[in-house]
Formats: structure tokens, C-alpha cells, sequence
């Protein structure tokens, strides 16, 4: 169960005929009760239609939302005032057969940009979708393929809390990223809790578990033009607000099912062979500590390396030293898989049990820049043939 | 004729058995005299023990070298102080045996970081190298040989200009960008002129052309620990500085050298099918043009795209719309191969004649961000499988 395993919630996911493959290509995530929403988009200046919508219709309703509708297959971007319309016209349909206010529809697409949705076929599918509705298990498993693209494997998390003598339930459902193909993708997340949370606070939680989550993952550096993630709560559980403990656990399970589905998302990228956990530590500043991170996280050098499962530390300090972070040195130290790697500004000969350590599915890289007390954590991944295979449209 | 094209100058590349393969390895280029010298280094925080060195030297120099020293196959990075007395050591000999000062001998080298330089081979190297001196085609040519890792070809430029009744002659050699395979590379360019020209001039000369041409190319947007161009002037054309329109004309042909090398490094670039040259006009500052024209160059699903020859416009402007660059998404045009692919926030339906622009060796991409004045252009290439083949050290 996943984004249905909150109290007071159905989904399904249907095939609408977006997508050729006859694959579940359009997911419905309902509240039964109107509820508190939030929604995280994507920074690309470049927005789609669906992004536009929502955020709008977020602002406006203060935060109030009772339906997700997703489409996979079509990404709804850079198709102008036409594709506004278009998701306007989903939304309103999607609106009358759920006998609820069109303004608190969210929408979300992913797929290729530049492509116009479908949209006779999509008011079919929605028929189709609104009686499929369920909250079954099978129901929230078909609303996860309903978003999936390049990914290989749905994707669902879900936690639990207490708060006095009441259990409460977050659950999520995610598609992975890495950007298109031949222009497939964007991430999208949809979660749900049965807690009563108000919406200024639901945004800032939602932020706080998405920066530390989603926003520290990267399968190729590109952000897309659909990028969302969205969270209700409908206070199906309990009709009171959460003690201040209530919401720490609150916070605690949300960020676990945002952790979960974020490694889910790496794990699943483009061609993946491993994950790579960059850990770094010792910074000046939380931003340095970032970009230092995130800088050996997408650099084409380490990721090849880590696909050849070849311990060339040199160029783990190599991105490292162009990153930004100001550091000494000859006082960094880095570990890969356990083992130094680096250290007084020599790089150290690799241990043979190095070896073994690469050819895991999970390598963790450790920097300490001993320059100061900020660290960051990035979730990356290796870079294969098989993801230019699939990116170059070999595979489409 | 290259690097010896210049009156002044001998230049000869040998085999010192660093490489295991019996190819050149070792390149020395030598004024004839004492000549004015300029350098540009790598900005990244680890830097090789011959960047290191060398830069204190033209700084104490005040900017006088009499011969360079090159290194293929072994980087000399992040090999501690050992490193740097490895170097010094080369240096001494080089010095002893042409005669001039220790502290005039420019130091480089490319290949794997972290390896130590075995020295004794590149002191019997150092002999044969010497006496190899020559200035003709074959010497020029042998040294460009003896820079190379992952190059497929060696890179040569020449432009000549007159002042008064004088011509005058600005030469180089240079190898490729794309950094280590396992862990093989660095850009190097050599350069020299016979004009006589004084150290300041010489270094402003030289960062001005080297930031119009190698700092606007990008293979996979990494910077080496080891990143160097020499230019030397050593004034044996004639012995006298240049007119305000000779320093003019040295500037453009130093310019027009620096960039037929850059061009080449390009072209030559790891696993490169095609070169993609990225103009963007229209923007609000150099710098915000520049962090457009990188993030398209840089994107790992434009280089794909070109790879696959597929017109997915969709991915220039994601990759524009996430560079931090402002601009109105609703009025930005993108152009690719001299056909409309953006405007009016709509991807153009490509014509099929962009199909055939697609297929060629040269690809341009024009953005105008319709926000300001300020333009920049950045030579970039496609990222193939066969980059990841060479990086995950599958070709070594």
C-alpha cells in the first residue's frame, strides 16, 4: 500500500491511450474529504502547463486540494497557450465526474516536451480512472505505474506515527528521474497523510522533507520542466490537530517516505548500475558542502568511473577541486567504499578490497575538507552506455 | 610547421618509455634565446606539482622562460612533495643540458593523477630529447606527438601577421580535452611568436585569447588538475616592439591560433561525433550569456540528443531554462542547424530538412534570450557511448 494506505483516500491508474505501449498512462489520487495540500515544482524557468496550473491554483485556494490527475506520456511543456488550455479542459472534466470544485484539481504530466496531450482520449480515460477508484492495494499499485516512464519498477513508500492514542499513516508514490527518452521523464511524488495538518505548515513540511530528499538526488544534473512533488492531508484519522510530538513524528515519517522514494528514483535512473552516496563533511558552509558534493555527484569522470568500477581517485578530487568549496588541499581527505582514497594531498594506492567494494550496487564516498563544520549528503549514481543508449533514442 | 614556425625556436618530441605503448612522451620546445613568456593554469584547487612550479617561476620570472618540458602519460598530480621534487629534478637536468637557467624551464604534464613520474626514465629521455632538437615541420610535428594522450591526432596552428615591413609569426601545438582514460589527460597549448613583446603585454595577450578559445570549449565540463598554456615571444623576427597596430594584428593572430586549437581539441574530444557550437545573444550580462551558452554545452541530454541525431528541442531549452540565466520563457528563440526549433514558449515541429544539419560534423545552436545585449559562444560535442567506453577504462 502506498498512496492509498492513509485513511480517506482512493486512486487508480488507467490506460487513456497516451501512451502507445498500452501501459497505465493516467493516475487519479483522490481525497474522500477536502484537504490540506502543498506542492513543491520544479526551478527550470521553462514550466509546463500543469506546473503552472497547480502552483496558481495552490496559491489561490491557500493550500486546499481534493484530486491529483497525472498523465504520463506527454509532458504538456513548451506547447503554449494551447497546452493551458488543454490541462484546463482535463481539469474541469476530471472536476464534474468527481463532483468536486475544478479549483482544487492538481494536475501533473511527464513525458516528451513539446508535445500536445491528447485530450479526447484523455476525457475517456477519465471515465475509466474515476470508476476504477479504489483504495485497495491493487489500486494504489496501478496508480504508481499509472506516472511510471523510463523507470522499470513502480515506486511506494509508506510510514506510520502515533500521536497520543492515535496512529497516523503517510504514504507516497513516485516516478523516477532522469530527463526524456527520446524525452521522457520528470520526477513526480504524490503523497498523502490521514493527519489534520494546516496548509502553511504542510508547505513548510513538505519543503523541509523535499530539500533533503528529492532535491538531493541526481541521476544526469537536469532539471526538468515537470518537476513536482504534491502532499494532502485530509484529517481522515483523526479530526484534531497534532501535538508539537505529533508533528516532529509527523515530520519524521514524511521524510522517511520522501528518503525511500528518492532512493527508489536514483536506483531506478537511466542505465543505473549503482548508487553512489556522496557524504560531505568539513565545510566552511552548508552551500559549499553542497556544491562540493554535488559537484563530484555529476561529474561524467567519477560516474564512468564508478561504471567501470575503476578506483581513479583522482578524479573524485579532480571534481571536487572545481566545485567552488575553498578548502586546503593538502587536508582533504576522502574514503570510497570504506578505504582512503585520498589524504595529504597524495592519492592513496587503492587496498584490493576496494575492488569489492566498487562492484556493490551502493559505493559511498566520504569527503572531510577540514575547513570548517557543514556537511551535505547527494544521492548519485553511475553514468553507463546504456544511458546514452536510451537518451540517444536507441532504445525508443 | 607549428610551434617552430617562429623564427627561434626548436622543438623535439621522444619516446621515454612513460607511456608503456613506445609513443612520444616527452616534448621540449626551446627559444633560442631568452624570451618573454606568459602562462594560463587550471583554477582547480588541486593542481599538479609542474602547474604549481611553473606558475611561481613565470611569477618570479617576471615573465621570462627559455623552454618547456612536457610529460605525456603521467599527470605529476597529487603526488605530495614527492612530486614536486620529481619535477624540480627534470627541470635540473633539462636546464643543465641546454645550457640556460633552472629557473627558465616551463614544466607540464598530462595522463593519470596520483602516479609518480619515473624519473630516471625521463632524465635518459631528456638526452635523447636534446639532442632531437630541430626547427623543421618534422621536429614541430614530433613534438605535438609527444603531448598526446587520448588524442587521436595530433593539433598544430600557425597565422602569420606583418608590422611595417616585418612579418611575423605566432605558432602552437596543443593536445585534446576530455580528461583521463583510465585517467589520461589535460589540455596543454604551447605557443610562440617571434615578435618581441614585454611580459605584462605578453600575459594579458594570452589570457584574453586562451579566455575567447580554451576556456570555451567543453568536452565534459571537467577542468584537470594539470590545465596549462605557455606562450613565449622571444623577439628574433625583429628587435623591436611592435606597433599599436602590430600588437593589434599579434593579438588576432594569436587569437586565430588559439582558436583553429581549441577547435581541433573539440573535434578531437573523447568518443566526439560531432562538434556542437552553442551562441547565445541576447542576455542580460557576459556572464548570465555564458552560464546559458555552459549549460546547454554541458547537459548530458543535449549531448545525447546530438549523439542520436533526434531533434528533441524540448532538452535545449530544459537545459537553458535550469542555467540561472533570466530571461522571458515566452519570448526566447532557439534556432539549431539554421532551422526554428523554439519561439513564442512553443517547441517548432522540426522540418525534415534539419535532419540532414543533424547528420553533419558541425552543429549550431543559436539562442537569442531576447533580454538584453549581451552575447557569449561555447564550443561543445556529443557524449557517446563510446566516451563512456574509454572513461569506464573499458578501452585501456
Amino acid at each position: 500500500m502506498s498512496v492509498v494506505a492513509a485513511k480517506g483516500y482512493v486512486a487508480s491508474g488507467v490506460w487513456a491511450a497516451v501512451k502507445g505501449s498500452g501501459k497505465p498512462d493516467l493516475t487519479l489520487v483522490v481525497s474522500r474529504r477536502p484537504a490540506a495540500a502543498a506542492g513543491v515544482f520544479t526551478t527550470n524557468r521553462f514550466k509546463a502547463a500543469p506546473v503552472l496550473i497547480s502552483a496558481r491554483r495552490l496559491a489561490v485556494s491557500g493550500g486546499r486540494a481534493e484530486a491529483i490527475v497525472a498523465i504520463s506520456g506527454c509532458a504538456n511543456a513548451m506547447t503554449g497557450e494551447e497546452g493551458l488550455r488543454d490541462a484546463r479542459a482535463i481539469s474541469r472534466r476530471a472536476a464534474r465526474l468527481l463532483r468536486i470544485e475544478d479549483c482544487h484539481v492538481l494536475l501533473a504530466s511527464t513525458g516528451p516536451i513539446g508535445m500536445r496531450l491528447p485530450v479526447s482520449r484523455v476525457m475517456r480515460g477519465l471515465g475509466k480512472a474515476v470508476r476504477a477508484l479504489s483504495d485497495t492495494e491493487a489500486a494504489g499499485l496501478a496508480a504508481a505505474r499509472g506516472i511510471m516512464t523510463t523507470d522499470t519498477r513502480p515506486k511506494q513508500a509508506v510510514a506510520r506515527f502515533r500521536d497520543g492514542s492515535v496512529s497516523f499513516t503517510v504514504g507516497g508514490i513516485a516516478k523516477g528521474v532522469g530527463m526524456l527518452a527520446p524525452n521522457m521523464a520528470t520526477m513526480l511524488a504524490f503523497l498523502t497523510t490521514d493527519a489534520e495538518i494546516v496548509p502553511s505548515r504542510l508547505r513548510h513540511s513538505l519543503a523541509e522533507a523535499a530539500a533533503a530528499s528529492f532535491n538531493r538526488v541526481t541521476v544526469d544534473g537536469q532539471t526538468s520542466t515537470n518537476d513536482t512533488a504534491f502532499l494532502l492531508a485530509n484529517g481522515a484519522a483523526a479530526v484534531r490537530s497534532l501535538s508539537a510530538q505529533g508533528i516532529r513524528r509527523f515530520k519524521g515519517a514524511l521524510a522517511e517516505v520522501c528518503r525511500a522514494l528518492a532512493y527508489e528514483m536514483v536506483r531506478d535512473g537511466e542505465g543505473v548500475r549503482c548508487v553512489v552516496e556522496i557524504a560531505v563533511k568539513g565545510a566552511r558552509t552548508a552551500g559549499e558542502a553542497l556544491k562540493a558534493a554535488r559537484s563530484i555527484a555529476d561529474s561524467p569522470l567519477v560516474k564512468t568511473m564508478f561504471c567501470g568500477r575503476q578506483p581513479n581517485w583522482g578524479r573524485i578530487a579532480q571534481a571536487l577541486g572545481q566545485s567552488g568549496a575553498v578548502f586546503n588541499p593538502d587536508r582533504v581527505r576522502i574514503r570510497v567504499a570504506g578505504e582512503k582514497a585520498v589524504e595529504g594531498g597524495r592519492v592513496i594506492a587503492p587496498h584490493f578490497k576496494v575492488l569489492t567494494g566498487l562492484a556493490e550496487p551502493h559505493v559511498e564516498v566520504e569527503v572531510d575538507l577540514r575547513a570548517g563544520n557543514s556537511r551535505a549528503q547527494v544521492l548519485g549514481c553511475d553514468l553507463t552506455e546504456r544511458y546514452v543508449r536510451i537518451n540517444a533514442g536507441y532504445l525508443s
